[in-house]
């Protein structure tokens, strides 16, 4: 299992341009992170809401990931956010997790956090749907 | 009008690193435009999530932004995105527009296409809240 | 196509307890309406956010079963309400569309309008997706 | 909080006909119970998805209520419902709780149960921002 979802991680190319880094990988949990970098801000120099999404949304699949057979791969067929605060700090983490796993439909929740001097914030609240599709 | 989301575009880290363009701006409408680079592509080479969320949460930002008073920006307090198609081509052209302009809360909705040979394909639709916030 | 809708919409208890009529349906396309009665307000006296989640989602619902094979039935895997404006006046219409068709999933909108003396407002943008099933 | 949270309740319409029960109150939380009666079922005899949004959605801003000033109610702004399991049973029971409070905005989730012979399923999940508005 985290063979599969390592390998699958190092074929997106967005993941390797927002330098993330795939951090723990449990049964229906999966943790990922990435540094809250000049280019990746919006106008006030925050993490932009498009780099929270990018970590949630993944780390979301990838928790769904765990629970569907291993012939298949999995993509978002919608997912949600709500922001709760600024994306300031150094990092951001994001835990994935599945709230119902299905064979037709993976239901999914994600929560990012920003870093800053090892203080952690929330800063948004993922729920989407997955789909697991055959490879 | 215009020249304060060009200036507020050109702020956005994020904006550059994805070599996002910003085509049009008109009154509670704006496009913007990106390349399908491998540097932003899922796992299957396919555009990511997060680039047609990126596109479609910035339009739909800065088409809010043309219903606000001048000294006021916008943060995006939520929004959904729905993948309707994998976003394959060579751009993807993310459309976004106010639903109902409000002083306290702005509802938009965004499209993305990707754009193939001249053809068009609709991948993502967006539905979310906007907040303008004093600058 | 429209017996087996109306048939549908006939069994189901919660559309006949909110007094809800099936207006139109056409391929892709479906009209709901019901009063704005008391039994069915908030606290404010306005129509209760639920009133229109229950036709938007059904009216949204039933658009997608006119694009689905006759022994399918449809169910809602998830939907989102952005409330626009009080629901205010005598009737509430629900307009439900297809956005994207599908084997597995159909994407769907819906708009609510709050009808008063022959004005129409717009109280509430739905989007979601619907899931087939045998039946 | 108490009083003025059951007041309201006692105002909605809607609640009442659907034989609602505002069963616990706590800061941040609050929790609120109904039969599944054949008057809100959908077409397969199930509790209407519109029936888990209401008491999601309720229970919810009864939470956010928890958080406002007491010349403040609540209004909802968004709230999107991922449906987990048929509503099968004879009850269900809507938790809702407040994940981001806020002077402005605040965001919620809930999670909604069927009760079935003392069994509990979990049937729905509810992400969504309430608005405090001045009474």
């Amino acid at each position: 299992m985290k063979t599969r979802i390592s390998e699958s991680f190092a074929k997106q190319g967005m993941m390797a341009t927002l330098g993330a880094h795939l951090d723990t990988i449990e049964e229906g949990r999966v943790e990922i992170s990435a540094p809250i970098a000049p280019a990746f801000t919006q106008q006030q120099g925050h993490a932009h809401a498009a780099l929270s999404f990018a970590l949630g949304d993944t780390a979301a699949g990838y928790a769904a990931l765990t629970c569907t057979p291993p012939d298949h791969e999995v993509v978002t067929a919608e997912i949600k956010i709500n922001l709760l605060a600024p994306g300031r700090g150094t990092h951001l983490k994001a835990i994935g997790r599945v709230l119902k796993p299905g064979r037709r439909l993976i239901v999914v929740a994600a929560d990012v956090y920003a870093i800053s001097e090892g203080m952690e914030t929330h800063v948004a609240a993922l729920q989407g749907t997955i789909v697991p599709v055959p490879l």
